[in-house]
């Protein structure tokens, strides 16, 4: 990926270093990835590259921030239609950068990776927090019981899990993904909803 | 934690000493104790901790090792009843195991942990695949679809982070945590049956 131009402002170089970077991930494990192969690709000196970034690690933080930020720009914005609809539309998005950025994704957030750190942690926590956030929002949950916090913390969960099993695997279509990720979410809430006496629009009658 | 007598086999010194660790996190987070809190609390030298262990990392991940040895154990146990009164069965042990180790399994497990490493992560992944073996062992699933098996670690997910919330905030009883998680596995399960056409004992007709 050829810089667009030899005289960019900082951010948009640092933006470009940062796409670059999560482009390389498609072909080689971020651990893998060497200061070289970013310079190379991006075409500027390593003395470039330290000056945005000290280290391959901020690289790699920088780059999940950088997904992250449009997973959630995507996931929040407002859709028409019933709260269902919404849920729909929302997974959907999800599912389309998760898949848009698969290898970056699957290798920022695996189990276990070598690049995960505290601050990579918090970023993918964060996430969680937002999308539960969302969740209560769009839903209208404004006072949550224990166990409807501890459902909607599990479904991201599950979309989590099911998201990485996907992309690795894909065995099953993108479509049919969405719309049991969606039931799973009615089904839990409707589970709790009997247990406490919760109710959301999302809930089985 | 005195130990019992000066004179222990190296097995038992070892146990001793993780024994006496997993006490310490009761009252003081793991990546705050020092190797002066083990061998004092455990009345041995300096020296002698460092003949069964390099570090402080290597004893908190024998630490979670041992308590994960305790939960594989006992929710493996052989359990009559029917296949539901297994689930519940293994449930209550899980939640068992978590509640006696509380301080260190929310410290050992806690997103974002200094203490987390490969070894651990690797560890925890371990029993996430055991429990999700066992489940499928005990409602005779053999030959499990991709959404089956989402199904399964989604469930298994969902347990780690309730038991996590569970611990820190205790704001539902036990019992009634025991059977939200067995009714949310049996409406995953169903969720999942109608969509693929699975069949298990454990989903609603």
């Amino acid at each position: 990926m050829r810089a667009p131009s030899r005289r960019m402002t900082p951010e948009r170089r640092r933006e470009h270093l940062i796409r670059v970077a999560i482009e390389i991930y498609g072909q080689v494990p971020p651990e893998q990835v060497t200061v070289d192969d970013v310079t190379r690709a991006a075409d500027v000196s390593r003395a470039l590259f330290y000056r945005y970034f000290p280290g391959l690690e901020q690289l790699h933080v920088a780059a999940l921030g950088s997904i992250v930020a449009e997973m959630i720009e995507r996931i929040s914005m407002p859709a028409g239609g019933s709260v269902t609809d919404q849920l729909r539309n929302a997974v959907e998005e999800f599912l389309g950068v998760v898949e848009r950025h698969a290898a970056a994704y699957v290798a920022l957030l695996r189990s276990g990776s070598v690049i995960s750190t505290d601050r990579t942690d918090a970023i993918v926590d964060g996430v969680r927090d937002h999308i539960v956030a969302l969740l209560r929002e769009r839903a209208g949950i404004t006072d949550p019981s224990p166990l409807t916090l501890m459902t909607l913390r599990g479904w991201v969960a599950l979309v989590e899990g099911a998201s990485l099993t996907w992309l690795q695997e894909r065995a099953v279509p993108r479509d049919e993904l969405v719309t049991w990720l969606c039931d799973q979410l009615a089904a839990m809430l409707t589970v709790t909803s009997l247990r406490d006496g919760s109710s959301y629009p999302l809930a089985r009658p």
